[in-house]
């Protein structure tokens, strides 16, 4: 095995008398310990082999650590909410020093990271140059800025548009940086798109300003049309965006129906075939870089997996071997928190032939192996049944529990829901609707109950009995909704916001029809699967929109107010500013579509995504600015509506089609054969989709009928089973995506080759 | 070979004694050539093998038929212009002639057909079936609409809508019935997302209601704000267009901040997450049938060249082959207009061992071999070499021809439109400037005569040399352009329609830019390459298009009139019908958006398809109708945005991956190796991406003088190349998308098993 003779060369001097066991040392252990857990995480930071690095490297990649990070990088980024134009105005005393709080624990945090990692490591690596720069333009500009202030010269915060670099550039946030790489790469190609795109854009300008320019056609407003080329091309922009048709088409068309043609065919090149194009190029780049990437961390994974083997290795007869006693350690110090007979089930997964050590080819599996989720199902007797048995399995609780479990007793719960949505629907002034109200409560509740008294509560409230828990869920908010809301109006004092969320959470209720309908569930369940996937688009979502609202912020803060109509000032017409005398913008009341706080900003930005109407908005912010403010607006439209959306588009197109075609990967079924070998397995289908409780239930009772079987109690008559698919990170759904394309271990290529995909090649954590 | 003896023994009586060559009859090669025929175009008509039937049948395919069905279809579609109510008004009389017409041709079609095919697999085919009622439907339409009009009353012509019928149903048609089918195919996926989505925008409904419902918010418009519920449920389902953003959000965002996350909760589920939800749906199923249909197609073909080799075949020595002469007398009647050269090289291809017959496998590929365009390039001096030599070779022409082949030369002629495009812009009015007209256009004439002068003519202007083409052609459009804009002006009189083509056509010769960008030229050809199959679904948009329209002009026809604004009539302003007094409908002045004629209808339907303003158009015509008529609006938007269109994207998106990584084919690779082999080939790379007609010239001439070369002249000294990828059939292309996934030949699977995919079994027709 070469591999194996390369990597115990890079490794430390390390008694090599592996002949027999030799003494094992505690760093040893914590330091293959570390390359473990590194595998199941799938971090990739090159670190420091002495006692004290990977002691500090365990003490780095601790979750309060890491949780520590996350609270500063939120703490600075909610700042703007603090800051002047505030939501809740602060002094620049108190922001500022909470800014400087976490820049000292961001570079807390970075010199904690230099300490792990090999120093000429840490200086090649650009996220780290990228905190340090930003840490001191931050510094530079809060001295400026409180000087300026200190002489009653309003400065410009700009390092606040900076922030965003914190969040993404900490080892923590691989997801949002891997995104952000996958636009990097994508933008060459892109770029050519788009330039043909803009070269279409100025010959349909061209044309316009031709055949429209000089006929004297006015708007509906009056104002002349098509007769600059730039607001041509500013208007056909925005057609691409579909924002402002068929209105721009309408002079032209009420002159001569042959000229809708024009726009038609801008239609169709533009808006279809372009932005279908854009799509295309995204995806394409969006696969082919992912692919790319899932390879160099696979190869990554088992790299790190063969340096663990390689510190913990011992001969047995020809071939090296982990002595069992060795891996429970090393296993307990990777995840401390492992029951014992999850740890159990694992060993005999890994040493299959029960001969008291793991091979090499196992041991590689474990990081595998840790990452899936086995539930340890406790098979127990209805606690009732345990109380009363003489009650519990008499012939009317019997049909009771019979007639729980029939399809008609969903069915007639449907009809519930269907009759209460009725009600909701009517006015609920009326005190007959009111009682009603009550009753279905009750119903709901009888239900849950009745539930519970034929399954088994702890099975029925599962650890993954999402759909269960659900359920109960929303009754019970539910109840304390219409308790509150009783209350409230009792005392004649009501809350706006409470009754608001009141209201709400009865309607949610309905909700629970989605439970009784399977196809429903399926897509539902599909959709949760790529939810945590989805997150990390939110991550990237906030980045380029906090960017862009502090930009705008510091653009347009205080030139669009929001006045009450009702206060009859004339100024309340033109948003406080007469620069918007007249124009569509003040027509539409879009007064509060404005950049005076955070919140208000991130809320005119989601509008701007949603795109219609783009062109009122950048043109009300033009009127009171300049023309050129525009570019700002058409700026937001291509970052993140032509490359950002698309990239959502593509991932949710590639995630359906893995959460449809969804298999169990090898390792799961190897885990699962073996669950099953045992017999203490439990039908995943049973319990997760055909029949939910019900089935789960009589597999229960059967089990518990036939105890005595010898393997089982090996196991202490646990059942278990492979966790739902849905509680998968991020990267397992990734790899699993990919898994099908990866070549076959063994026919690895080499680290070169692979890194090669990579911009740069010797910094692992850039692949990461 | 069990394949062998089963075609053979389907096939009628024959001869047995294939030792010696038997005497061939003309029908055992008609039939031999009917079955290659079909497979080459994928034609799956089951047909009668009697002598008189496959003369039928290769009438019935003859082009000047098939043209026929086509022209009379268009008639029957184009109706619609000239019916009431029409763009040019014909009489009663006169359509309803030309559509019985029409008719008794598509019977007739039909009766031809019968004939052709096996009776019993004529009625069991839904498409004759379709044909037929639909004749009898609109000649029943026909005499009540006649009759009425005779005593006067104004019947409904709703036959009309079922015209698109015969463009589906013919057997040519076998594209846009794919298309219809892949849709058919994914209702019922799509249908369960759909209603989840319907309940979704139920719950949020409810929410609206109860939140807003009482606060007697106003719109902009003063109307009450989100008080019943079937308006706001037409508010969020249009809001899902994103037609009404941000205007439905802002009344409540005005009273609290708080309210625009309810909208934008809303977006994010309904707009974002669901619309890619059908999008994924939508590829997903169109992937799966779509692969199952071209895997059926596949074996079909397959299974025909078999059935035409059992009629051909002859036995030598051990094995089944066909004789050179018969497979010559084959090929010519299959392709009648096949070059001799050409026909010589598909033999040396398919008879390797030059031995006189063609073994099964060979002849099995003949179909495909049949489908690949090679184009014999004729290697030529340039004509003014032959004619004066000296002149030719002097070194000032040398030194031009180099100066022609020149990267810069293309600069040059890059910065020359670059100033002619500032010309354009600037104002043409102006005597200066109509003389530099003159000048650039001369100054492209004198490049092309250089091009002709430095390269072969009859090469530069070779069959696939598009981007000459495009060139020449747009430079000759605009000389003629600017000399008719001269006459016209002149004379003083200028036709409007006339003038506005001229304009076009001096812009479009900015497209020339295209050319000499090679990335911008990669990205056009690729268009281009999807072109032919983006046609299917113009077919598909037509056909629902059409349906719609005929609806939309018997339910609205007449409610709304575009009246010249200029004429100062107080019915202009609400477009002739009182009932849109102080409607958003003709504040917008869209009164020319009516269902008035065809032509209006259609762009008014392209205007709902693109979504913008969708609201506004449906509230107008259900102020002139009724409230119900909404329901036209939303069943086209999710007929065609939610079904169409992402089919659009879906095809988009796998044709440019498959663009992208376009790989020749099995049997393009083995024509290619043949035509190196034969040492005629040129590369198709030098002529087609890198150097344009530059490389070409060189090889030209490189061949030119070794031209002694013996292979060479046994194909009397003509080159071959492949024809470019771009001449590519639909099927072609859609095959090479899933030739990679479908099991190699000789794993065929039986065709019962692949005709499990199709929903009919026994009809062949069904998956073509």
């Amino acid at each position: 095995m070469p591999g194996d003779s390369r990597a115990a060369g890079t490794h430390r001097s390390r008694p090599s008398s592996s002949e027999e066991p030799p003494d094992l040392e505690d760093q040893d252990l914590l330091l293959a310990a570390a390359y473990v857990s590194d595998a199941q995480y799938n971090r990739n930071v090159p670190f420091e082999t002495s006692p004290q690095a990977i002691r500090l490297y365990h003490v780095y990649n601790h979750w309060t650590m890491r949780a520590a990070t996350y609270f500063f990088i939120w703490v600075d980024l909610a700042l703007a909410l603090f800051e002047e134009p505030a939501v809740f105005p602060l002094p620049f005393l108190v922001t500022s020093i909470a800014e400087v709080l976490c820049l000292t624990a961001f570079f807390g945090r970075l010199v904690h990271f230099a300490k792990v990692t090999p120093l000429k490591v840490f200086w090649k690596d650009t996220k780290n140059i990228c905190v340090m720069v930003t840490i001191v333009l931050t510094l530079i500009d809060l001295v400026i800025y409180a000087s300026l202030e200190a002489v009653n010269i309003r400065g410009v915060r700009w390092s606040r548009a900076l922030r965003p670099v914190f969040l993404i550039n900490f080892p923590e946030s691989r997801q949002i940086r891997r995104a952000f790489r996958s636009i990097r790469n994508t933008l060459p190609d892109i770029l050519y798109v788009f330039l043909l795109f803009l070269f279409s854009m100025m010959i349909f300008s061209l044309m316009a300003l031709k055949l429209f320019g000089d006929r004297g056609l006015r708007t509906v407003e009056g104002s002349p049309y098509f007769t600059n080329i730039l607001d041509i091309a500013f208007e056909l922009y925005v057609l691409v965006t579909t924002a402002n048709s068929p209105d721009v088409m309408m002079p032209a068309y009420e002159l001569n129906w042959w000229y809708s043609l024009y726009f038609i065919t801008y239609i169709i090149i533009n808006t279809y075939l372009f932005m279908s194009v854009f799509l295309a190029v995204v995806y394409n780049n969006y696969r082919k870089h992912l692919k790319n990437e899932i390879h160099t961390l696979a190869y990554l994974k088992r790299h790190k997996m063969t340096e663990a083997f390689n510190i913990l290795k011992v001969k047995v007869g020809t071939a090296f071997v982990v002595k069992e006693a060795r891996w429970r350690q090393l296993v307990k110090v990777v995840a401390p928190d492992i029951s014992s007979s999850h740890l159990e089930l694992l060993l005999r997964i890994s040493d299959e032939g029960q001969t008291g050590h793991v091979d090499k080819m196992n041991f590689l599996r474990l990081a595998d192996l840790l990452n899936i989720r086995v539930v340890a199902i406790n098979i127990k007797r209805h606690p009732l049944e345990t109380w009363m048995p003489r009650v519990y399995q008499s012939s009317t609780s019997l049909l009771v529990q019979k007639m729980v479990q029939h399809r008609i007793f969903v069915w007639v719960y449907d009809v519930i829901i269907l009759i209460n949505t009725i009600f909701i629907a009517l006015d609920e002034k009326d005190s007959l609707i009111s009682y009603a109200e009550w009753l279905f409560l009750s119903l709901y509740i009888f239900e849950i109950l009745l539930k519970l008294y034929t399954y088994e509560p702890r099975a029925y409230f599962g650890r993954n009995q999402f759909w269960n828990w659900f359920d109960t869920l929303i009754i019970i908010a539910a109840l304390l909704a219409t308790v509150a809301n009783t209350t409230i109006q009792g005392q004649k004092y009501s809350s706006q916001q409470i009754l608001d969320i009141v209201l709400i959470l009865r309607i949610l209720r309905l909700l629970r029809v989605i439970v009784s309908i399977q196809r429903f569930r399926v897509i539902v369940t599909t959709l949760i699967n790529i939810g945590p996937t989805m997150l990390t688009f939110g991550g990237l979502v906030l980045v380029v929109y906090y960017a862009f609202a502090i930009i705008g912020m510091e653009a347009f803060h205080g030139k669009v107010h929001f006045l009450d109509p009702g206060s009859g000032s004339p100024d309340a017409l033109v948003c406080g500013n007469p620069a918007l005398k007249d124009s569509a913008f003040a027509r539409g009341r879009y007064c509060k579509n404005n950049f005076n706080d955070l919140a208000s900003s991130l809320i005119l930005l989601t509008e701007l995504t949603v795109v219609n109407h783009f062109a009122l908005l950048a043109d009300g912010f033009a009127l009171v600015t300049r023309q050129a403010a525009k570019l700002y607006f058409i700026g937001f439209h291509i970052v993140v509506v032509i490359l950002i959306v698309n990239i959502f588009i593509a991932f949710i197109l590639e995630a359906f089609f893995v959460a449809y075609s969804l298999e169990k990967s090898e390792v799961e079924t190897a885990i699962e054969k073996k669950i099953q070998e045992l017999g203490v397995g439990v039908q995943e289908e049973e319990v997760q989709d055909g029949g939910l409780i019900g089935h789960m239930d009589t597999e229960d009772s059967g089990f518990s009928v036939d105890d005595g079987d010898n393997r089982k109690k090996a196991l202490k008559g646990l059942y278990f089973r492979i966790a739902s698919k849905k509680y998968k990170t991020v990267d397992t759904l990734l790899q699993q995506m990919f898994e099908s394309e990866i070549a076959p271990e063994g026919k690895d290529p080499s680290l070169e080759e692979i890194l090669n995909f990579s911009p740069k090649k010797p910094n692992f954590d850039n692949s990461a």
